[in-house]
Parts: structure tokens; C-alpha cells; sequence
């Protein structure tokens, strides 16, 4: 059974990590959604808010599960029997950033495979930061995330 | 008229910002400096203080002005009928920036056009940041800003 | 008069170009569309065609025309009374090519600005050579250009 | 059952194409490794020989073969059930190219997800064009590809 | 004699930094490794510990000193009668920002000539970022330092 | 003695890769400038042209000479006693290009180390390429190149 970790900080989850993880789940047996949080790092979405509406909007995918976790992400992925972390590209910045973070991977849990998937065109601009300062505003972000807020 | 804004945080204003206002004040009807600002971020150099040492480095170009504001960079831009962003390009890092900025301004005022030009190349590597950097070392930064400080 | 050449091998002329034609014919008081030929380099679509078939795309643009040239671009835009360079950036590899380019334009002729537009997202994957390619193993390209062919 | 393709020109297959290859062979349930040719374009390694030595650098693979084709990249894939394509990433101006072919073959292909695996860093600076320079001067290419010449 | 300073954050000082340290040793007749500090920007490591271990971990090197120094760069090297700065660049990323650095540096101080090395493959991936989320969690950065902590 | 190489195309040498070989000068104690031909490779500008250009644009540097060959840039450099490549950086298509070629001839002469200077900025834009092209639409290269043409 090929299990994957679709690890980020998912503050806010958007559309873009939608498109990855509707794509991903069809890839693997089984796809966990891993919210990585830490108690000293601030969020501005809570972990528990993030987890109800991420479930919400993949609830017809069920190979799919959203977990928080505040381990290092090879740790979390053995712990739950990954071997695969899947991770969306949506230009070089992204690119030169999850090359360094792959290789650390590896180097901590040596069967862990990194696989990317170009975020779909119309997704590829959407950031959480963005999307989170939009929000701030009180503007909407409904073409942003793929649920209500 | 063809009414753009140029907005940024200034802080400061580089010559490598000056060099894409005056190219813009040729291109448009006219030009509106915007510094975003926000309560809660802090900023090194006061935002009056920049509004100020702006206006006296372009009070050449009678149809520039400079605003603050504490919206939305798309919502500044409506609210002045502006329909163009004028941007800086200086590398690649920023492209991918820039990008990602100007698809999610487009969502939320479609009719709002980003416009790009390439920093000259004798301005090209001065940011914000390394400017502050020097000063903050009470080293002179006239090479680095239009004006005196 | 505001008057602005957007030129390119345009081989073929693809839905991207349409988008960046159509933004900056809503920018400038003329837009020249200017394919760059050469006897010497070997085109796929006759250039007679091209200027044809990007006519009849763009035939609701009043302030639009469509011209080939063999010449510098730089002498190009200074015959028709040209002050900008309208261009495209796809991405990052764009930019960089992009840059070198504007910076010789200006060199030759230093009245003359560029301007550049980042590529809708729905268009931004589309490159004349992939079109090309697909064209000549006989699919249809109606995705990819504005036109029958 | 998970069929991918693995297309490139392999004019030579290198140790960074077998590194993308071996994993690739884990993740899918079939791998073809597909070496796209076409009569006009000029290859430096003819393709029977190719298909050779990439066969026996792999033999111990049972789920791979290596098939030749002169098609477009999705047509090939269709052509053998094959819903996955398999491309390695060295750097960002890989990825600026082979997000482009993605989106094309996706749009000719919907059905067909391009998957990207980072080539492992000892392998991240070989390129076919280097390792033929490195062959025509006589010098040993041993360090380069995963067979005999 | 040419005197090259090597400086950075070193939080910590990783194999890839040692990598370049290495090579800088070879190349300039003295390098010192500077460690720019300032009292008001928090660190991990301490300054005194990366100190000793630097010193340790290039003790065989007869020309290499390390200093800790809060200072602007330029005015670091000026003061050591220095006129190279030693640089690693990993990937484009890195290129941009040292880009900017480079030129202001040659602006404080024109005598000044920034060299770069690329880091070797195996250490390329390694970020002191990276490092140091690693060592935050427990586990053993070993691979990632070139001195046990 | 510091040997170094400056390889290159030079089809034809700029004002670019003069300011790259003045400062190598400087770096090292003797530098070679080396015109890679290849008498299967067609050049515009004749290799004997631009040997004596080059030399007669850096006569006031008495440790810089010019030669062509017809090697693999590492085996130049071996027959040379150089054990540095000199070579510049103008931006991030370079820096990957670049990368691959200094791996490759570190895997070929292991003493061999590649030193990069990045382009200063009123250069940077120029690239032969557009260099020829201007020259043979009959315009000015003066401000491209160090000598008459």
C-alpha cells in the first residue's frame, strides 16, 4: 500500500493545495493531509479550524485523512507508514526551497520519496499569504479557499 | 486619463524606486506613490517622513503624487479610479513575487492592469532592506536614495 | 500619440500573444504587432499567413495592426514613431532573456521604453515551439491559437 | 494498475535519467522508458543502440522496457494506457520548461498527470548535451552513464 | 597578500559552509570566517560556541581564523585589509540575493571583489535553516555539521 | 603561481567579459584567455580576428594572454598548469548553465576549481548574441565591445 504525507503549514489550506491534494489522492492508496504546527509559531487560522474545513472540503475522497502534527515531517511521515511526501510546485521560488528540504528528508528516513505536482494554472498564484491579507481585510476569499469562512 | 498607482512600502525609497516613477509618470496620465503601511507592522523610517522626502525628490513631475494607505493595494487603486499598477522588475525573485501579487489583484478588481518595467541596470541591485542596513551602521546611503536623510 | 510595437517571431502568433495584444491595445493609442523575419532563418508559418491570420483574430481592434520587418526592433519601433516595447513574461526564463533585450534596445535607441505584461494564467504554458510541435504531428491547435488553420 | 512513461531523448541516457528511472520504477506498477526520435532530427547515439544499453543497465528491473516513438509525448502515453508521465527536475530552468510540456500534454491528454521527481544531487549536474561533448573528445564517459560505450 | 573574508550568520556553520571554507583556503593567502552578529537580532547557536567550532572543525588549517564582527561587511573587511569577500552560492535563489549584496558592497567599498564558489553537490542541499529545525527536534544533525554539538 | 583560465566562445569577446578578465587579472597571477573552437562549429567573427582584438583591447595587462583550442576546457586548463576556470555570472540562466558545466569539469581535472565574479551591473546585459546581431544589421557595437570593429 503506497501511503503519502501532503505536508504544509495550510494557513490558510487554498484552492491550489486542493488541486494537489484531489490530484495526489488519486496517485496513492492513501493520502494524509499533515497540518505541521508548533506552539511557538504563530498561526493565523487555528490548526482545529484548519483540520474541520480541509475534511469538509475533501469529504468525497476516502483515501484521504488531515492530521496536525509538530514533528520533524520524515518523523511524521514513518510514523505513519509514508513513504511518499507529496508537494506542489508553483514556480522556481517554490522549487529551489523543496529541493533542500527533499534532500534533508532523505537523509533523516532514506526511503522517503519526495514526488511534485505543478500546481493546475489557475492555482499557481494563490498563496496563503495573500490569501490570509486579503482576508485581514475583510475582503472575500471564497475564489481563494475551497470552503466557507 | 489613465491613472496608475506605484505602491510599495518605500522604507525608504531607493533611487531604484525613483528610476521606475519617473519612467511611469511618462507613461500615464498620472502617477499615484502609494505606501502601504499598517499599524501594526513596523517601519524604520516613518511613513510621513517618506511621504515628504518623496515629494521633494520628484517635485519635477507635476502630475505624481504620494498617498499613504491602509487598505488593500487593489482597493487603494479603485478608490483613486486607478486601473494600472506600475511595478519594479529587478531579478527573477521578484518576478515570481510580483506575479503571484498581480493574478490575485486581477481577482479582486478585474479591471486593474499590472504594468512592469525593468529597474535600469545601475539601480538594479538596490533594495529597501540593504539600504536600511547601511544606514542603520550610520554609514551614508546618498548613493542609494534621492535625497538627503 | 502613445504608440507601441509588440513584437516576435510569432511562429505561430498563439493565445498568449492574443492576451498580451489585447491588454496593450487597451494601454497604448497604437499598438503595431511587428513580426521580426530574416530571409536567412527558416520559418514554419509563412510569414504572410501569419500577418493574415493574426489580422482576422484581432479585426475588432481598431487601434491594431500587424506588420513584418526585417530590421532591428529597436529601428523598427523608431520608424513607425514607436517609444514603447510591448512584451510578454511567461516566467523566470523569460525574464532573463527579456531583460538583456530592453537593456540593448535602449542602448541604440534611448527614447525607447519596454513595457512588460505578465501572461494570463490560462495562456502562460502556451510557447510557439510546443504549438509547433503539436501542429506538425496533426493535432488540432485551436487551444493554442485564435485562428483556423 | 499504474502505467507511466518515462520520455525523453536519452542522447545518451544518463546516471541522472537511471536515478529517475530506478525510483520511478517503485512508485508506478509499469514504467516505459520511452526515447522519442523522429527521422529529421539528427541524434548523436542511434536509438537501437540505445534502447540496448538503457535494457541492460536496467535489466534487474522487471517492470521496466524501453520502447522508441515517434509521436507526441501524450499520444505515446495513450497509446500504451499510460496515465502518468515521469520526468526528473535538476533546476529551475528544467522547470520552467517542463512545466510548459505539462500543461500542453495535459491539455491534449487530459487524463495524464506529470509527475516530477528531483534528481538526487550527485547526479543533479549531468546533462546528455555535457556527457556527448565529454564522448566526441575521446575522454571517458564511464562516470556519466550507467553502461559501457 | 590576498586576504579573503568568508562572513555569514553561521547559525550554525554547516558541511556546506566548510565546503567553501575549504576551497576559500586554497585560493586566498589568509581567510578569516566572520560570523556578522548584532545584539539586537537573536541567534540559536551562540556566537562563542560557533566560534570554537568552526576553529575545530578547520583546525588543520593554518590560514584560516574565525571573528565574530557587527559591523557593515564592507567595513568588517576594510578593517582586516581584506579585499575579497568568499561566497557559496547553492542555487538561483541564493544567486539574486548575493547579487544585490555583492554591488553594494563595491559601492561602500570599491576595492572590494566578490569571488563565488558553488557549493559541491552532496552539500548543496544543506540550509543552516534546515539544520536547525532538525536539532531542534532532538535529532542528530551530524550529516548537516562538520563537529558534534 | 595561480594559473587560471578565462573559457569562453568569445563570438565575439564584450565589454562583459572584459570587465570579468580585468578583475581576474587582478586574482590571479597569470590568466589565459581560451577561444573554444571547434572547426565543425560555424563562428561569425574569425578566432584570429578576435585573438587580436583581445589582445590589443588588454595590452596594459601584462599577465593575461589569449590562445584557442580545441579541447575539452578541462583538458586546456590541465595542459595549461591551470588550476582555476575563471568564469562570470550574469544571472540565473547563467548560474544553472554554469553549475552543470563546473561539476562536469571537476569530474574530469579534480584539482580544477571554477571561480565565479558576477558581471558588473552596465554589462550585465550584454551578451554576444545580441552583439552579433546588431553588428550585422550594419549598426554601431562600439558600447558592446572593447575594440574597433
Amino acid at each position: 500500500m503506497k501511503i503519502a504525507i501532503f505536508p504544509g503549514t495550510f494557513d490558510p489550506f487554498t484552492r491550489g493545495h486542493e488541486d494537489i491534494a484531489r490530484r495526489g489522492a488519486k496517485m496513492f492508496d492513501y493520502l494524509i493531509i499533515g497540518i505541521g504546527h508548533n506552539s511557538q509559531k504563530k498561526r493565523y487560522f487555528p490548526v482545529e479550524l484548519m483540520i474541520e474545513k480541509i475534511s469538509e472540503a475533501l469529504s468525497d475522497l476516502p483515501n484521504v485523512s488531515v492530521k496536525a502534527y509538530d514533528l520533524l515531517t520524515a518523523e511524521f511521515a514513518r510514523k505513519n507508514q509514508a513513504t511518499y511526501i507529496l508537494r506542489g510546485l508553483r514556480n522556481t521560488t517554490d522549487f529551489e526551497y523543496e529541493n533542500s528540504i527533499a534532500q534533508a528528508n532523505k537523509q533523516i528516513y532514506p526511503e522517503l520519496e519526495t514526488v511534485f505536482l505543478i500546481t493546475s494554472p489557475p492555482y499557481a498564484h494563490i498563496s496563503s499569504t495573500i490569501t490570509r491579507e486579503i482576508y485581514k481585510y475583510g475582503k472575500s476569499i471564497s475564489e481563494f479557499v475551497p470552503y466557507s469562512l
